[in-house]
């Protein structure tokens, strides 16, 4: 079967002979006519126990319907599966089905699952074809673009992981309708993220916007996943290794990763402590005199307008510290910050330790 | 302390940006003038409890001496130790030590250290700088160069890993005096390999000085490192990714790999298991018309003039298939085989079920 769907945007990551195709739409998933986007014969869906349920199977009917052979490898839920432990269950399921050079691996869900299955995918066999269907807000927006894979070790996230790009990225909009609010949130956060470090223009319409975002406004929504596509495209054609430009990406992400891995894995969704690290970052940039007091407000109230944490948690000053030096932007022994300067431009610095210490007193929840 | 040294042969990896030298000399990794092939101020050696005492404080002391830091990795020895478990530990030790971007990663040892960090390296913070310092004949003829790395899975060797060109490799040919006869013979595998598929005047010179290799002669084992890292770096720059060409490095590897997984892995060395595979792969040709009787025969005995294993272990016909099947160079459902048409040009097929059976009933230990 295949049902009535539009198509909002195809874009296009332009990085040579890895260049792949964004498609934005609703119905897509379900629908034979965007087959072509998943290459091969045989395909190795890899989603979670939350999305199976939704839409494992019009997938695969869709799929089968088009000729292509499918395997499902049906992970847990949640930051803490995306792990060393769960990447050996992809490949004993692909390695036990047979699955050769030329499987096709599908992302079915959000950043877990796309990260997961993007670094099996580039290291099964070392490098299969790899399809990513994010199905959650933040994966449409950020991590199903630019080639990102990963998985977390104990001692820091995204620790282990590779450069891969996919074949091509297949945005359905309608997925979003099944999205828990706090994930929808957690989407917004790397939306406000991309405005303020490149597009003021884009950061203005989302504080015009963010009822609408909040009330999963369609029109709204699609233009938000588009947006950010474009920017984040941009990005990753000018320096697709990170040698650079690319870090700005990061921006309140020091923070944020100190703050999932303090408050463990899977407390804070990933979205939530980019939210809240950008709160900080914004303080940190205000406090180096980069930030006027009523950007740095703008932000805190937008990140607050999109129902994200803007006070951090009390992991203990020390402790903080120690767990932003391990962060993978810490180049040589300096912690690098992406930090505002002006809203709507980033740039990468190193910072006073005092200033830092500041930022922390700041902007953590006292004798929480 | 910089001992005298000699350098045999200076050659290119020609692959574009990622071009790397290979140097073959007498003593080179306690010179100091050989530091700077290896970039950065920190560095991560993994080895193991073999090569350790031989080796590891020699290499320490020349490279702090030439002001870097060193961090010393040093895991069980066998490739049975190929697994994730090792590569986690590795992992582990970067973290716990606070290793950044900017650490490079040096294997110093044999083909499973060097395949092991390798793969580490592509893949610790999505990619860090990787020297090989092979410290087997095996390893410099073979396994230090082209860019594979991978870690077994129990379902299949090299299931996991990533192409990945280190910075340099160093092959210090002193460090052949303390390898056991075993390995050594296992090394003049690879070498008979890269005579018999690409050059038969090489293959022809094998023949005139096995016995001067297996006397471990100064001259005639540079020589053969030289020409075999000529030949493989030569097809390496036309099939980086091993979408064509490449596969013919693989010439006696199909049948090898269903040794190693059918005997448990470290049972056979690799090289042993090839040397058997190419007595194997040679029947194969010459029962389908490739390769004349003679030169099967002299395939044989260049084999076994090597110290290896022309006998095939008898791990049932019925395994045997199975074993082959989930080897990687099986795409699309179909085996396909490298073989000699004739002696000094390999081609790729698949072959007929009843040719395959035949070779195994001839070349398998009957009643082992």
């Amino acid at each position: 079967m295949t049902s009535t769907h539009s198509v909002f945007a195809d874009l296009t990551v332009s990085l040579g002979e890895r260049s792949y195709p964004i498609i934005i739409g609703r119905h897509l998933l379900d629908n034979a006519d965007f087959a072509h986007h998943i290459p091969g014969k045989r395909v190795a869906i890899v989603t979670n126990t939350i999305v199976a349920p939704l839409y494992l199977q019009r997938l695969t009917d869709m799929l089968e319907a088009a000729g292509k052979h499918c395997l499902a490898i049906v992970l847990a839920d949640g930051e803490e599966e995306k792990n060393v432990d769960n990447l050996m269950r992809i490949f004993d399921a692909l390695l036990e089905n047979k699955c050769d050079r030329k499987t096709t691996l599908v992302a079915l869900g959000g950043g877990v699952i796309g990260d997961m299955t993007g670094f099996a995918a580039a290291t099964y066999m070392r490098g299969v074809p790899f399809v990513q269907i994010p199905t959650t807000l933040l994966a449409q927006v950020d991590s199903s673009v630019g080639g990102k894979t990963a998985i977390n070790h104990p001692l820091g996230k995204n620790m282990i992981g590779a450069f891969y790009q996919p074949q091509s990225v297949l945005a359905d909009t309608a997925t979003l309708s099944t999205l828990p609010q706090r994930e929808l949130s957690a989407g917004l956060a790397e939306v406000i993220k991309h405005g303020a470090i490149i597009d003021a223009a884009f950061f203005g319409w989302l504080e015009a916007h963010m009822e609408q975002l909040m009330a999963r406004d369609d029109a709204a929504l699609a233009h938000v996943i588009q947006r950010s596509c474009e920017i984040k495209a941009d990005v990753v054609r000018q320096d697709e290794r990170e040698s650079g430009l690319r870090a700005i990406l990061n921006f309140g992400h020091t923070f944020g990763h100190a703050i999932e891995a303090g408050m463990g894995y899977g407390e804070w969704l990933h979205g939530e402590a980019v939210g809240c690290g950008m709160v900080m970052a914004a303080d940190l940039s205000h406090r180096l005199g980069y930030l006027p007091a009523q950007d740095k407000s703008r932000i805190t109230a937008l990140v607050k307008a999109a129902g994200l944490p803007v006070v951090a948690p009390d992991l203990g000053a020390d402790r903080w510290l120690e767990l932003m030096e391990v962060d993978k932007k810490n180049e040589g022994g300096e912690i690098k910050f992406i930090l505002l300067k002006p809203l709507g431009q980033a740039i990468i610095t190193g910072v006073p330790n005092d200033m830092l210490k500041a930022t922390l007193a700041a902007c953590i929840r006292q004798g929480s």
